[in-house]
């Protein structure tokens, strides 16, 4: 008799999902992947580990520090421990992908000569971060992302916003703000404003807009400026630059966010509205033009966002290829709509007792026939008193259960209960089917 | 300009998937998972990474020496490399989880309050072992496992077998061979042949069965022993005891097997044999009772496997609780679909070239109504010109192309070209919906 001596928790940051939480994750990533799909874009899968080579260096910035490295194995490790001092860098070689773009762009450079260009293709997977956990913050995430890689035209720019906001609307979600800026507008505020050499720093902190009081990120960034902010700044930083002013601060972002916005309007997309905000950074440091973020009145940070990143891809290829992208936040998707409403996929189970051992095959048969009509179909896996087998059906809500015992089986006279009012129906066995169908599926 | 200086290869052992090998594999488990829902099953979704102590020592066996471990981070891996020498196993302090058997049990003992038993549950998702990398030998894997915990009633095994049978019949795989066998039969042979002290050894041995010459297999028992093999013993190890044979070698296993075979041949399952097969152990040393494996003709391994396993639950929980499962593996599965042939969830796109920027955004409103009425339509995403955008739905093998010009905008009627034969038929664009349905969408 063995007795509990560790945690059976899921580590720290990580979690389980039991029943219906599965089943409405899996509804959601299979509407959103459908909406990619309508609009032509390809699926891929690439591995949870990549060579770290590949992680690391590849503008992912804040978050190539939250890499799960795993350590290497055999004869290597033994090698590297045996080194003194050990070197810390060399005792992994492999990493958890902490974003599903690097993972892209090294298939793109891989692939290339099989690949046609424009590639529309997306990828809808797990990310992994070492974050501090904590609440709403995990460090196992699923990312949906839509990519057009051979495109500098603003057209895949507005392919991939429509995507994204058809796949919000799928799953009833409208009343998205759309936010967009232009990285080249970040770099010249950060140059105006006395940021030169520290720009990928004033980029960091800009980006933790979201996760820090004001006054907070206001007096981290004028130590970053070893001054006080002017207060052009400080209203620019609270999204106030009117997007007029843009034209003479930024001629090059002007033009091309105007054409985007332009397009977007005429699109007629179910936005509540789109928006210019030149506070917006984006994490990652490999975006070389517009970003964007969808954002939620009833949620506290954004449901996805992206952006172009025209650098990327010639960091593992021989020639640079353009390329824009967009990714949904699953888990931010999830806690809207659960606030929002129940998001299911019902199942009715029929359930089946077995009052008698001796009469399990004819209860499998009966079940592998319903199953066979798109019936599903439970029949009790053990053996207990019909008392605590109807106990079970009430603990998993089932609401039918049909009775069979010897007698039933002999005159061909089944009982269905109704746990709902507790009623109970006699059926004839050849119209069984029939009966259920009507009961336990979705009306066409 | 940068160079590439590093391989974009995924990591050896590791695979991209790309368009419709996505489609394919996803189309396999969406199929798996209803039926296994259609049975009752609930879905369970546990993290990729478990604490290393939840995957030591649960019965693995070779399998917990494949473990990915990730390192510590922050200072708790500064500590342990300032310590000389660096202890190895304090280095990490998760790991990827190499089955879905452990987490489903860490998860049962956890939450063992709110689930009622018993508990039907599967779990579809990738694992991983740092196996050395070999021909068609993966490092990442997907499993489709179905379990019943709580019962120890062998109705438990039928579920569990009929669930896996039914999916192979949804895939279309039929003629498998379920063989089946008892650990305490093994055991049994152990003791007799000699092997007592050394029984997980043998059984470790025996589980390589498969990957080793017949001649290789001998020789290394032998060894182990320390003598030569009886020959009684050697037709075991072929397969050859005959079931009656086993009534009186081990009594036990002799009553729960035939009771066991009698029940699944009154099923009538799509199965070709049901076989006892005493040199069956299947490699995970958490089994206690019943092993069973469903083998193809045409698959050189085992296309699914499974056991009872009463004693692994205890390790995690204060009380032992009985279970059983059965693992689909996805690879072979989808290996011998590939060979049988093509399995495919096709989906007709209609491709729209965009023949002058100013007109993408009517273009784009045609597109969205017709994805509206579930018709896939891919607009070109940049700017090209025609000759490059048709080559472009050439190389995506695009049956149908939607022309639309200035000119057909105005007139209201448009071209639609049939790549498959190069006819062009023209289309009043009231009629536009209604003729693409019978074109594209698949026949309800």
């Amino acid at each position: 008799m063995s007795t509990q001596r560790f945690s059976t928790k899921p580590p720290s940051g990580f979690r389980d999902f039991i029943g219906q939480q599965v089943i409405e994750r899996n509804l959601l990533v299979s509407r959103i992947s459908r909406v990619y799909r309508s609009f032509g874009f390809e699926p891929i899968e690439t591995p949870a580990l990549e060579n770290l080579e590949i992680l690391q260096g590849s503008g992912g910035q804040e978050n190539e520090k939250l890499i799960f490295k795993t350590l290497k194995r055999g004869e290597k490790l033994t090698d590297e421990l045996g080194k003194s001092p050990a070197d810390v860098g060399a005792l992994a070689d492999l990493g958890l992908r902490f974003d599903l773009t690097v993972p892209l762009c090294r298939v793109v450079a891989q692939y290339q000569n099989e690949i046609k260009l424009p590639w529309k293709v997306f990828h809808i997977a797990p990310v992994w971060r070492a974050e501090r956990p904590q609440k709403g913050r995990y460090r196992e995430f699923f990312q949906c992302d839509v990519d057009i890689v051979g495109s500098d035209s603003i057209a895949a720019e507005l392919e991939v916003i429509q995507a994204v906001v058809e796949a919000f609307n799928q799953v009833q979600v409208s009343d998205l703000v759309l936010h967009l800026n232009h990285r080249s507008l970040i770099e010249k505020i950060g140059d105006k404003f006395g940021f030169g050499q520290k720009i990928s720093e004033f980029a960091i902190l800009l980006d933790k807009k979201d996760k820090l009081p004001f006054e907070k990120l206001k007096s981290e960034l004028e130590t970053l400026l070893g001054s006080r902010l002017s207060s052009e700044f400080e209203s620019i930083l609270q999204g106030e630059l009117p997007f007029e002013d843009l034209k003479s601060f930024c001629s090059s972002s002007y033009q091309s966010l105007s054409y985007m916005m332009e397009e977007l309007e005429k699109l007629n997309l179910s936005l509540a509205r789109i928006v210019f905000d030149p506070s917006l950074v984006r994490g990652m440091g490999y975006y070389t033009g517009s970003v964007f973020e969808l954002r939620h009145p009833s949620a506290g940070c954004a449901l996805g966002g992206g952006g172009r990143y025209d650098g990327l891809i010639g960091r593992f290829s021989k020639s640079p290829i353009p390329a824009v992208g967009f990714s949904i936040g699953l888990e931010r998707l999830l806690l809207l709509l659960q606030e929002k409403q129940s998001f299911s996929d019902e199942l009715s189970v029929l359930f089946i007792p077995v009052m008698n051992e001796a009469l399990r095959g004819d209860l499998f048969s009966i079940a592998k026939e319903l199953r066979a009509n798109q019936i599903a179909v439970d029949v009790f896996p053990g053996e207990a008193k019909l008392k605590n087998q109807l106990k079970f059906a009430t603990s998993r809500a089932y609401r039918w259960v049909l009775l069979v015992g010897e007698e039933e089986l002999q005159s061909g006279e089944f009982q269905l209960k109704d746990f709902s009012d507790g009623s109970v129906t006699k059926i004839n066995r050849q119209k069984l089917l029939t009966h259920l169908k009507r009961l336990l599926l979705p009306a066409k």
